[in-house]
């Protein structure tokens, strides 16, 4: 991948990028199995969203979404003057899809779900497509690689699913901006309309090049998911051992709550330690912290200074 | 810059880019001799100028701007649901500001001028922005390098002035997709707040670090724009003698009329010899080619080119 951007660095770069990106299409058409009229491309996920909620979510029926999820999601509906409802999270923090039930303009939700990690099977989705065929539904896919089944397999059978991925985190490619959607052609022409309408090239020759060969190098890939994974799960034990209730991660972080401890506190002490782990104020979760999985060492450091941390509240 | 480029091609890119940009923000303000609040930067001018008709010019009353001009104002409008009125160029196709009277919600135009390459004294837009206090005025300097005086200087004294640029001409980084603006911190607050909304990392590592090469290398920018002005003179002398007509250009393209011959035939003859120059469909611009400053030997294909199909346009 780095030989690709390398070479990609020439005199070349004075000429616009194709526009259509049709190489990185064809990357991601060729990985899914799918076709490239079955493919969107864009500056991040992000920017893939943000053109799906202002072509396809803008309906005259409410969009719905889960009250804990990504934060995104009532900002572009700000921006693009969306209305919308939030359908709470279970008891155990879980999207249930059998309550998104009422009218709707649309339905989007992230699996795995952000902040918590939790994932859905395919076959919840299957079931809410089955009963909902009147409106779009957008599963936001950008921690999918790290322990759940993409819905991308789903697009040939139902016609009003978007699958919204992106090469950020399981790609390791967050500083090249390249996300991604799959679904029925008719919904990426929905989005190539705004698109064409906002930028024309919105992705640089070298993020397509740098985006294609990390899709043609599966091994590296599939690698550094294995290490996030087993790195999760060590660290899911350890925060067991430190009274932490941890969620079942299926992302590259897992959400989890001290038993005793308030978790704006323990957070405030790990920044002093130079560590940041996010914490939400929403009330349903404003017990909980979300831990981002770094590298064995980084997470090893984290256990420590939680362990120092809490022996301290407990002497108190 | 290619420097630059090759040793920001390495494991850093698993990491997010810097959200706002900083470094180039930097780069921008020192080059223009502002602060970094002054300064905006986007996924190219295109998406630069597409928040700024969100976030700026979306008003009750209509945006003005040129009959014939920048293809994508009318678009953006489309886009965003912004009220426009269009003014006539003048018989010699310039942009005229004293027309510019009436009640509006923001003024836009390209100085120079697209496609007609003509460009305005900074006069003429001072003496506008004396008149017209109560609304935004965007100049769109994506050409101006090329033989404009920026209006960057006015933008102290005018809080309304926002002007627009780009790295895809001038800076010979059209791969790299990089624009940004200058204006009031008031007008830059409004263009922060569309993109935080919208996507919260539009440029990627790569975009950063190869355009803060690219502005700090001064030397190589006046030599690659003294090369476009030296090519478009010779060109411009040399069309002037196959009977076009040649509007008088600042810009890297030069806007010429036969005055005899369908501009709509010799473009398409010109295809037919691998040779792509711009027709316009609009009644006023239909005799029109807009022709590209080249390298001189691209040029020089050209004028040979255009003097094969004249002379079987004569011999007919």
């Amino acid at each position: 991948m780095l030989d690709a951007l390398k070479s990609g660095a020439s005199d070349t770069l004075r000429l616009y990028p194709d526009p259509n990106a049709d190489k990185l299409k064809q990357a991601v058409a060729k990985y899914y199995n799918v076709t490239t009229k079955h493919v969107f491309v864009g500056n991040g996920s992000d920017e893939v969203l943000a053109h799906t909620f202002q072509g396809l979510l803008k309906q005259s029926k409410p969009l719905l979404f889960p009250d804990i999820t990504y934060s995104f999601y009532p900002v572009y509906c700000g921006l693009y003057d969306v209305e919308y409802e939030t359908q709470p999270l279970t008891e155990s923090f879980e999207i249930d899809l059998r309550a998104y039930t009422s009218d709707n303009g649309g339905i989007i939700f992230p699996n795995p779900n952000a902040p918590t990690g939790c994932v859905l099977p395919l076959s919840d989705i299957k079931n809410l497509l089955e009963r909902n065929t009147n409106s779009v539904v957008v599963v936001d896919e950008a921690y999918i690689d790290f322990g759940g089944e993409s819905a991308i397999s789903l697009v040939d059978s139902y016609p009003n699913l978007l699958v919204v991925q992106t090469l950020s985190k399981s790609r390791s490619l967050a500083g090249l901006r390249v996300g991604f959607a799959v679904g029925n052609p008719e919904l990426i022409d929905g989005l190539e309309r705004v698109k064409d309408s906002f930028n024309s090239y919105p992705l640089d020759s070298l993020a397509i090049s740098g985006s294609v060969a990390a899709l043609e190098d599966k091994p590296y890939f599939e690698k550094t998911c294995a290490v996030i994974i087993e790195t999760r799960e060590t660290l899911t034990k350890q925060l067991i051992k430190l009274n932490f209730e941890v969620l079942p991660s299926a992302a590259n972080f897992v959400f989890a709550k001290h038993k005793t401890q308030e978790a704006e506190l323990i957070a405030s002490q790990l920044r002093e330690k130079s560590i940041i782990v996010r914490h939400f104020k929403h009330v349903r979760i404003k017990d909980f912290l979300r831990i981002s999985i770094g590298t064995n060492q980084e997470c090893e450091a984290l256990i420590s200074a939680l362990d120092e941390i809490l022996q301290g509240c407990l002497i108190q």
